[in-house]
């Protein structure tokens, strides 16, 4: 088949990877997945490929849907159950072709999740305070310094309420470096009342205030828009819902033994 | 202070492990209590302690309650909170002096709970074929082959159900090694319509039949009996609950992060 550009969609567990980005001698997202396209094929190395991503995610961060791009001439409908038999923790489950041009980091859109457990937080003010990030501002005071413009449009920020955590849903075309925990820990520590409410927001304070970090363990990138539309592959799906449902139930068998041993004590 | 003999209670995540027993190169719980205990200055090897443990669960099981022996001159009341500092997914929380001539392994009753996920099994029928392994049986079909007396009572089989589990509750003095597991996946092979009725139960049937063994990630140690009260060591719940009520949290972003994937796929 002749080589075209495609698009892949995958999710991810990201307690078990040191990051996205590849690096040598340790295992990341990124490398898993270079890994396993090259070792079914349909990759020769990621230099000579075309390869684009689109959010490099921090360690110890999930998703439910990332994506990344790459020329081959692998058939796309057997691509993702292709490389998901190679792949431990990593699930692709949507190839599409795309355009030659087509960049998935210039994505219209992010949806990241942050699952900030419930401890004594004053919902009312956590709401408060969260929609005061929503909007254009320079978010400079949330993020680790670097070369890019400051300025961030978040398009909202709405928070739910589950039995064990505050759900925060941030969407936004693009966000700096660690500035969604950045802005979970600020709106954490003022809705717990460990912070002065009129130092919290994006417009740096008179004062510099350090700002803390919270931790990467409950942030999942739940989903991009790039445009493009990423029906669920049949076949990948039948592959991964098991393994899926495993995880699953191995992780609720261990929220029940933690209980269970809190209980007991 | 004088040396005596100390009786520890401790709980494991058994998921980060290779199993229970000291191995050469691999990290098993044995192995992080004996060097905890070590570091501390508690012990000085464990054979020249007096080093005596109740049940040696296999790779993967975890625990609410086991039971290790040692003499030492440390502390009593300081010996839990001083080892935690110094284990990662092992937890001390009660430390009791006990005769010298106190041995762990001859409990009086030991108490396992399997998770098993719930699939289809008709509960009724779970319940039937659990209760025919109740009592004074020789469980040979349902052991690995070892020179130890096949013979076993088993106090109780209780079956509970939560959301996703049936919960399965054995009581016995001993039990063979694997015998849970091999149970728990012929009850549920039974009261999953895999296998004819008439041929699941303690006494061997006359043509053998392959016993399989459901996996360890869902079997928890919850108590051993040994005959002494273990109240537990405020000083060491308080430096563990913090580091186990984050464990539970992550766990349970996890359930959620899986649920979500599968929910949207």
């Amino acid at each position: 088949m002749a080589e075209r550009r495609i698009a892949l969609k995958f999710a991810y567990d990201g307690s078990g990877f040191y990051g996205f980005q590849r690096q040598p001698e340790r295992i990341t997202i990124e490398g898993e997945l270079v890994r396993a396209l090259t070792k079914v094929g349909a990759i020769k190395s990621a230099r000579e490929c075309g390869y684009r991503s689109s959010s490099r995610t921090d360690r110890g961060v999930s998703a439910l849907a990332n994506v990344i791009s790459i020329k081959t001439s692998f058939l796309t409908a057997q691509l993702c159950s292709a490389i998901n038999s190679e792949m431990d923790g990593v699930w692709a489950y949507s190839a599409v072709e795309v355009p030659d041009d087509f960049n998935p980091r210039a994505a219209k859109q992010r949806w990241y999740r942050y699952y900030l457990a419930r401890a004594g937080q004053n919902p009312e003010i956590l709401r408060e305070l969260a929609s005061r990030f929503e909007g254009v501002h320079d978010f400079s005071g949330y993020a680790r310094k670097d070369k890019r413009n400051p300025m961030r449009k978040i398009d909202s920020i709405e928070v739910f309420e589950s039995d064990m955590f505050y759900l925060l849903d941030f969407r936004a075309e693009s966000f700096l470096w660690n500035m969604v925990r950045r802005i979970v820990w600020m709106v954490n520590e003022g809705s717990s009342g460990r912070m002065p409410l009129e130092s919290i927001g994006p417009k740096p304070s008179s004062k510099p205030i350090r700002v803390g970090l919270a931790p990467p363990e409950y942030l999942v990138l739940m989903d991009i828009d790039c445009g493009v539309k990423f029906p669920t592959d049949p076949k990948a799906l039948l592959g991964i819902s098991r393994s899926l449902a495993r995880r699953m139930r191995e992780h609720a068998v261990m929220v029940e033994f933690v209980r269970s041993l809190l209980d007991s004590l």
